[in-house]
């Protein structure tokens, strides 16, 4: 029996086509085509403007069941949806996230997809690829540098040093920097005061870019960040600071959508990676209407679960970007279905119809949930080797009574052929037009309004709680002018309730909030249940320790 | 009367060709070309690898006097050179060090040239360019966090948290993170210590990249790094880290150098970037070994004066790397040796004999210095507008009292044209095969011998001064291994002495060493004398407050 190949392996048998020959098939002329190497290139904002009266094609989000160990393949199956469309002859591109550099080194797998449904040059993707992370580090740093400064010589805003909400950022793993004492040493070396690090992912100018829909925009949004607030609580704005010009500076060429390709040679945009708890968790919105003007399908996920994320890249992404989706696909696995109803992970391989049963619930939470969106739903059934028939007939019969069609997708396997059922009813779905979008709340409800409307909606929670001064903040926030922003929910993606144990579709529960954070430039409230790290730690015996370059100059111990 | 472009202007109204066709224009395949844009390439070390049995061309150093606030222009005068090398049919590129984006938010201007002599596109080459110094930041710093990563899961290794050697680096002028204290927050953040901040150029991984001939190298140079001590202040390496696998992953790319070009469309190498106090100043050996297989004529320089920039040049990177130079550039400018002689700087515009005599002894210091190294010598007298007949006569002739020629060189004004008849002169110095190079100390000397004879030849300083300890040390670094080592001289630019008052040729001046440093990765000792700032500040009003984008998408305020 043959060994079943790793995805490098696979990525790197790839025939690469190159990057200027992939651009053409999409229409854009050479000289808007900006590349990086051979087989990336970024899309120059002039020729994306240039588009702007051209008709949009259909959008199509993947999103999933809530995640176990077990696996889903969100990414895998956006990218085998995207080369099934292409293969029974539509004109479709995939927009995905990028993935974080840190976590590499710790013990994440690489982020391109798998098996043969990935994007490529996978490697270049999952590293430092266009310098996108690296330019939003840089921008963010330097806002925390100018701030810093400004305390040094003078504090004329009369910044309370104890209320600077402006952390630093660093694309790494390291749990160090998470709370540190800066400025000590000395006169020369300014005010010491309580400082710390999250990871670039989490950093809002990443959710600032991934919602930008113009340089314009950037600046403006960039400029409303609040750095931190004065002894008398009032904001400090990093345009007080006078740093957004350079900042967008420092930002100008992240803002281009990446094009790469997937296995089966059909574009790909792969731009911006925020956050799905603090922030969004999808895409950037240039990218997203780019792709929409250069394709005739697009295929786009959004992190977690639907939940989380099918719920943000709603009421989110697609309200503030005027974005219609015409379908979305909702991923789940055998596996993962199993593991919502009660099996071990150890079990998984074992055929069980009955736990199996139980665990669609989660599935069928999701499909109503995504319905009262107003978007038509298929489901994809992720295939995994073990599953067996009576375990996927299953899903497909439990699905029916929700009216909904799950297919059995076997991309990881087989491309985008192992998507081709998929594809058609895909496409059907989407050309029906259906699909009546609208979020789920107004945004001229009150801030806790919203919040109880997710809850209760989608988590089904009987209740939200929160502290007076939770409730006291968003009243506040409300009286600035802030009431108009869209909820951001940070909650565990394991469960609807934010108890990650309470698998399946648990009812009786509460929803309790901690604290609620506003980002300012993201345009967003970050409500946040439970505990949320913003700086992972790398574990005990981090991937580094084993990533390295072979003889033959490639890397090993990666993915 | 037209007003004076600025460089920006200059440089925005060049008519760039595509890289592809300079990389053409050098025999490089397009396959070998990694391009970053249009006008910015890497070339692939595979291809610099088939380039090893081919002839070397020749190789010429321009160095200056020591640096005044009048402004010298050494990158100006190498490319300037350059240009002028091929207007008179030479086959001629430059190789020159890549700028550090943090000090362009402070007040630095760019550095790419200036005037007519400049490299493009320099807005890309200022700032993010082809990601190199994002990536030795990342490499550092994944460094950074798995030492403090091993302390926190066990510490099996022993380091002493009081003796971590290896700081982190940010390329920001960021002087709040120059002495923090990290892992605060409790338990989960690990063991509370002191650390800090260098900015990226001073990163001990820039040296080693700068130093590295090939990705073996590197790894081996990495691995050698002493990240710290433990209790029985026996050193920890990177290697018993297990790091170095994974910093080359993330450095590969940035070993590969840098392709540009001159305003005049001629090649340039411009890659790495290091400090020229802790560090040894110069671009890296992988750019100027690659220059000398592709052209027959290679200009290159050196960090600060040539008591500092020169010297390390010779007496590391050409010794280490095996390069010969065959000529030595030295710049000077009327205005800056009136400097030398006393002038005030609001003194320059007036014509002034005197006093530019008085200060030409800082010239012939050098002059005598350049000589010890067996390498023939010119020097270009970079043209101010202000500067009168009279005066750039008294430089021609006080050079020939040394047996060297001084041509006034107009390349700021005029590009290659102005620099013409020195081109002539080098070239010919260069074919003549007069240079007879050597370093000015012998690697088997005692490191304190070292330094002694750098003070006593380059300085001509009376004796060397240095506390018991750092004796002690050096000694203790010989019985480790480390005795074979060139010297790294960290001392003020300003003055052949330690103090940077002491203008012109002083004498009956000792030379303190306050402190020596191992860099046992870039494999030379640093002997600081006086105060060395690794982490600069903004000013009161940086320039970041005014840099932005303009209408146009033009970047305004950089320079």
């Amino acid at each position: 029996m043959a060994t079943v190949k790793s995805d490098i392996e696979i990525a790197r048998e790839a025939k690469m086509k190159p990057i200027m020959e992939i651009g053409k098939g999409l229409g854009i002329p050479e000289k808007d085509l900006i590349p990086y190497g051979h087989t990336k290139a970024k899309v120059a904002l002039s020729y994306i403007d240039s588009l702007k009266s051209k008709k949009n094609g259909k959008l199509i989000l993947v999103t999933a069941i809530n995640p176990t160990p077990a696996g889903e393949g969100k990414t895998t199956t956006t990218v085998g949806l995207g080369d099934g469309l292409n293969r029974i002859g539509k004109k479709a591109m995939v927009a995905l996230r990028e993935p974080s550099l840190g976590p590499c080194f710790g013990m994440k797998g690489g982020a391109a997809g798998g098996g043969y449904a990935q994007i490529v040059p996978m490697e270049d993707i999952n590293l430092h690829f266009t310098g996108d992370f690296h330019a939003i580090t840089s921008a963010h740093n330097l806002l925390s540098a100018m701030i810093d400064n400004h305390i040094y010589w003078g504090n004329e805003l009369g910044i309370d040093t104890r209320r600077v909400a402006w952390r630093r950022v660093m694309d790494m793993n390291d749990r160090a920097l998470r709370e540190i004492v800066c400025s000590l040493g000395g006169v020369a070396n300014g005010y010491p005061r309580e400082a710390g690090f999250d990871i670039t992912v989490a950093s809002e100018i990443m959710a600032i870019l991934c919602l930008s829909t113009s340089i314009e925009d950037l600046e403006r949004r960039i400029g409303q960040i609040v750095i931190g607030y004065k002894k008398d609580k009032s904001p400090v704005l990093a345009k007080d600071i006078k740093a957004p010009g350079a900042m967008v500076v420092l930002l100008k060429d992240a803002l281009q959508p990446n094009l790469v390709q997937t296995l089966e040679n059909n574009p790909a945009f792969v731009h911006g990676g925020p956050f799905a708890n603090i922030a969004h968790g999808c895409n950037s919105v240039m990218a997203t209407q780019s792709a929409l003007k250069l394709a005739d399908y697009v295929v786009t996920e959004a992190g977690f679960g639907a939940d989380l994320g099918a719920e943000k890249f709603f009421d989110i992404k697609c309200r503030k970007a005027g974005l219609s989706p015409s379908a979305t696909v909702i991923v789940a696995t055998v596996r993962a279905l199993k593991m919502h109803g009660g099996a071990a992970k150890d079990e998984l391989k074992t055929e069980n119809v009955e736990v199996l049963k139980k665990g669609l619930a989660n599935l069928g939470r999701h499909i109503e949930n995504v319905k009262k969106f107003g978007v038509p739903i298929a489901v994809a059934i992720n295939h995994f080797i073990s599953d067996t028939d009576a375990e996927v007939q299953a899903v497909i019969d439990y699905c029916k009574t929700h009216g909904v069609e799950a297919f059995r997708c076997t991309h990881w396997a087989e491309g985008g052929k192992g998507t081709e059922a998929l594809a058609k009813h895909v496409a059907e779905l989407a050309d029906k037009g259906s699909a009546q979008f609208k979020p789920i709340y107004d945004e001229n409800v009150s801030l806790f309004d919203k919040v109880k409307t997710i809850a209760r909606e989608i988590y089904r929670a009987d209740d939200v709680v929160a502290d007076k001064s939770v409730r006291d903040q968003l009243k506040a926030w409300e009286a600035a002018g802030y009431g108009k922003f869209p909820i951001c929910m940070a909650k565990t993606q394991y469960s609807f309730s934010t108890d990650p144990n309470l698998k399946g579709a648990p009812t009786n529960h509460v929803l309790p909030v901690r604290e609620v954070r506003l980002s300012a430039g993201a345009e967003f409230i970050v409500v946040i249940c439970g505990d949320i790290m913003t700086m992972p730690g790398l574990p005990k015996v981090p991937s580094a320790e084993v990533i390295g370059l072979d003889d033959k100059g490639q890397i090993v111990g990666l993915f």
